[in-house]
């Protein structure tokens, strides 16, 4: 049985790549990454989505990007835009946008990956939704492949074993929900939510719960997360 | 004035690096990584070092890797090697590689670069002396330069500013330490040893004590460091 690491933030996205990496025969090792989120109410669903899948193993790994700031993520003094146009999403690079976090992200990952050792990576970045991330783009992930490959004594000793896993790079919101559905992903679980509500609840109105919203109504079924409105 | 984020981890090489960036005419910003080091001294000499150039900033940026394990200088099981022979020095990868660590550094760096903005970072690796880290290669240097200007909003808008510095990586010990001696370093201030006293002494006999040594054998002249023996 192969390990992959799987980076799981709890959003409908890492956990429909979590079950994909499952259904394909791999051992999984999660990690999430505690980064200065304004709420922990992600991380609570990563360890309860970790523990439904029996996953081999689960780190919850702080990274203090906040120390920098620049991303309404991650900083307060930028304000997280709601009910943005269908024009405005999708063009530019959002205020959302966290500096280089992907490659931080999958470099940590590549560090617990030699540790496993495991030699597949699964991330659930999307380059539909998200066009305006450099980070999301085939283009980012390969050049990271190429070089983890470079960096570490199993790509060295081995030619090059590390490969990066992005299964849903390529489908819209919608595609993600019927693939992860086919697989019998309780989507309740998961949240996806820039800024929920203390008890947390989607508000249904910024970026990322339109497009899950939109996703689930692609599939004329209704998003079982719960929403303040 | 240009900006450059330099890594510096008190030792003799990050120091003499921090030095070229500061000769070259760049506005430094000190970027130190607390990770879990059997020691503390390294950190307190970043802190004494990055004051004595008066940097714009200095960030001291805590990452457990040791979370994960794999290596002699983060993992306690796994003990740091007292006086090989000249033969197996640069030969294999040593124990003490620390699972992608370069990989994990740079790409945190990236992310400070960015929010600063600055667009060159500086990396203290020598593909001499450290043969056998995998992550000191040019060829890496330059895939990770690559994935950079792939990764950012700044790679994307400014098309392909991020630079990596690489200014020791064809040096000997000895062509480092005069290039410092040039420039002024203090390296009584520096520390390089991987299993320093209580006291912050080095031991002169691990793989890096040695090759500090010779470095200094090399230029006939006798290192101002302290050492327990």
């Amino acid at each position: 049985m192969k390990n992959a690491v799987v980076l799981l933030s709890g959003g409908l996205d890492s956990t429909t790549t979590l079950a994909i990496a499952t259904d394909q025969g791999y051992r999984v090792h999660a990690l999430t990454f505690q980064y200065g989120q304004r709420h922990e109410h992600e991380i609570e669903a990563a360890k309860t989505i970790a523990e439904r899948y029996q996953v081999a193993q689960h780190h919850v790994f702080p990274i203090h990007l906040e120390l920098f700031g620049g991303s309404a993520l991650t900083a307060n003094d930028i304000e997280v835009p709601k009910q943005r146009s269908d024009e405005e999403i999708g063009t530019g690079i959002p205020v959302t946008y966290v500096p280089a976090r992907n490659t931080v992200f999958l470099s940590i990952a590549l560090a617990m990956a030699e540790t496993t050792p495991a030699h597949n990576i699964f991330i659930g970045v999307n380059a539909l939704d998200y066009s305006g991330y450099p980070d999301c783009r085939p283009e980012f992930i390969k050049a990271f492949e190429t070089t983890a490959n470079l960096a570490t004594k199993a790509g060295v000793e081995h030619q090059g074993p590390f490969r990066i896993h992005t299964p849903l790079i390529d489908l819209t919101k919608g595609e993600i929900i019927r693939r992860g559905l086919d697989l019998g992903v309780d989507y309740a679980l998961t949240i996806t939510c820039y800024a929920p509500s203390e008890e947390g609840h989607a508000c249904g109105t910024c970026d990322a719960c339109n497009l899950r919203l939109k996703g689930f109504s692609d599939n004329k079924i209704v998003d079982p997360a719960p929403y303040t409105t």
